[in-house]
């Protein structure tokens, strides 16, 4: 991908007028007894109340009508271990068209029926990107439909960078932007985001210990493609995309968190703040505990990205 | 207690004003998706983010404040299974005054950590109504605290009348209301606030099967004092109390609820709403789900009574 197809910060504003009439505008939600114990202003926008339980949506719903009419009609495909497999079909049925989904092996069970209730083909595949892609491909060259990736197409990015756009607005100044990462769509859109609007503002993108590639690219200055990602977080298991480097890189600090910590930090947010987050999401809460210091009586944005849980497999061995 | 002690609508609006400094104004929730699985437009007024997680700590708000100051300066003292115990120690804490709470055994956990974290003084005894009973009378003795019963406290039954206040002020005009009963000085205050607000609503009290005493009170129209509860709903184990009665012969219908259709209704609130409600919440919901020809095209307002869950104990075997 070139440098030139990188998506700018009109492109999320763009983005934010475009998928206005699809998306909720998640509520910013506080809370003293965390505040009282992480020592900061914590604002949680809530994108687990997003439509499909996640801020996928976002992005999955910018693309999708960002497609001009001929293009649509032919429909959109894409692989993703869930949420933006949901997504992606959810916001095609906003538009009437067609969604194809390949599906790797070990698709968390509620993601898999969300993705089959919002009427998307289901194609199964082995749990390696290679295969994904591969299907991908065969599909796409079968239907014409439009491949939607799950994070580093520009219109996904720029679509998950309007959830930190409404943060900004309710919560006013930030200090500090805590993120999850895997992918990279939700951090490189929210860069975008916090550059054009609070560039004072540090961001920060909180990685499971088990696929933190992210903080390998960001330090070596150069991405890490080949690797196997081991943690409960399966939202961000993917390997960081090439526009999301090219966007983060000198931009963006990760913090690698030991699932234990996450597993601890959404225990927290189920019973402090009642809100059913998944791990992918408590990770940001995790990585704001893990830096009491850098934290302390800042004002501090964390993005809650899902509340797409398995409730039959629930980890709290781990913690 | 004489029925000149019983409450009326006047106490509810004055209970309103004494407990706004101090309690959440908590939000109606809404779902298209639970919507459409009931055929109804349910209205769910979130009591489970109120202070302490529970409805409770507006019943217990209202009745501290309510104390002369002489009285009050010795304090309140009361018995309860958890949210109520919880609730009177942070509402004592708003006015500065001390509390003491008869804890029997078999106290959910996260209830009995959070009265102890807001500072009362712990008394346990057996789980038996004679027993907590006891040995709240001694500590009276004691300290000359005041007691302020669970839910057949005028004060009390005025401050959970509150909740349906704002509900109905948010909703618009309701057809039915549904919520859960225990000891009934929700359901007591919500019938208060119904009466005066929305006459033409019905009121129904979702009641587990394994404790349903205010069914058996309502139709035999005498109350039923002793049972032995079996119910996984924690909150609503205690007996229908004497004015609660009072208020609620002739203007509540009971809906009798298995546990197992709770849990199920439980999960569904977890994973549509992504809220975290307790069994004794889930069950208004589980009663709507069972009178499906019932709710059909009403306008239906569901409390959900608390989020206190007891995470290592989650009841997936009863589903």
């Amino acid at each position: 991908m070139s440098l030139s197809s990188l998506p700018v910060f009109a492109d999320v504003t763009a983005a934010a007028a475009r998928i206005a009439p699809h998306a909720q505008a998640t509520p910013v939600l506080r809370s003293q007894v965390l505040d009282a114990l992480s020592g900061a202003a914590l604002h949680f926008k809530a994108e687990h109340l997003q439509r499909g339980g996640a801020f996928k949506f976002r992005g999955a719903c910018n693309a999708v009508w960002a497609l001009g009419e001929a293009q649509a009609a032919r429909g959109v495909i894409t692989h993703s271990s869930g949420n933006h497999g949901a997504a992606l079909a959810q916001a095609a049925r906003t538009r009437g068209i067609g969604c194809h989904v390949v599906l790797p092996e070990g698709a968390v069970a509620p993601k898999l029926a969300s993705i089959v209730r919002h009427g998307a083909t289901l194609w199964r595949c082995d749990a390696s990107i290679a295969a994904r892609e591969a299907m991908c491909a065969q599909v796409q060259q079968q239907t014409g439909a439009t491949l939607v990736h799950p994070y580093a197409d520009p219109a996904v990015i720029a679509g998950q960078g309007t959830a930190a756009l409404e943060l900004l607005g309710a919560s006013g100044s930030l200090d500090l932007l805590v993120v999850p990462v895997g992918g990279g769509g939700l951090a490189a859109g929210t860069r975008l985001a916090l550059s054009a609007l609070a560039p004072q503002a540090q961001l920060l993108l909180a990685e499971p210990a088990g696929a933190a590639d992210t903080a390998c690219a960001l330090a070596a200055g150069a991405r890490r493609l080949e690797f196997v990602p081991d943690t409960l977080c399966d939202g961000l298991r993917g390997t960081l995309g090439a526009p999301n480097f090219a966007l983060l890189h000198g931009h963006a600090e990760a913090i690698v968190v030991d699932d234990a910590a996450t597993v601890a930090a959404m225990r927290l947010l189920w019973q402090v703040l009642k809100q059913l987050v998944e791990p992918s999401s408590a990770i940001a809460l995790a990585a704001v505990l893990a830096q009491p210091e850098r934290v302390a009586g800042r004002r501090v944005g964390v993005i809650l990205s899902g509340g797409n849980v398995d409730l039959d497999a629930l980890p709290w061995g781990a913690a």
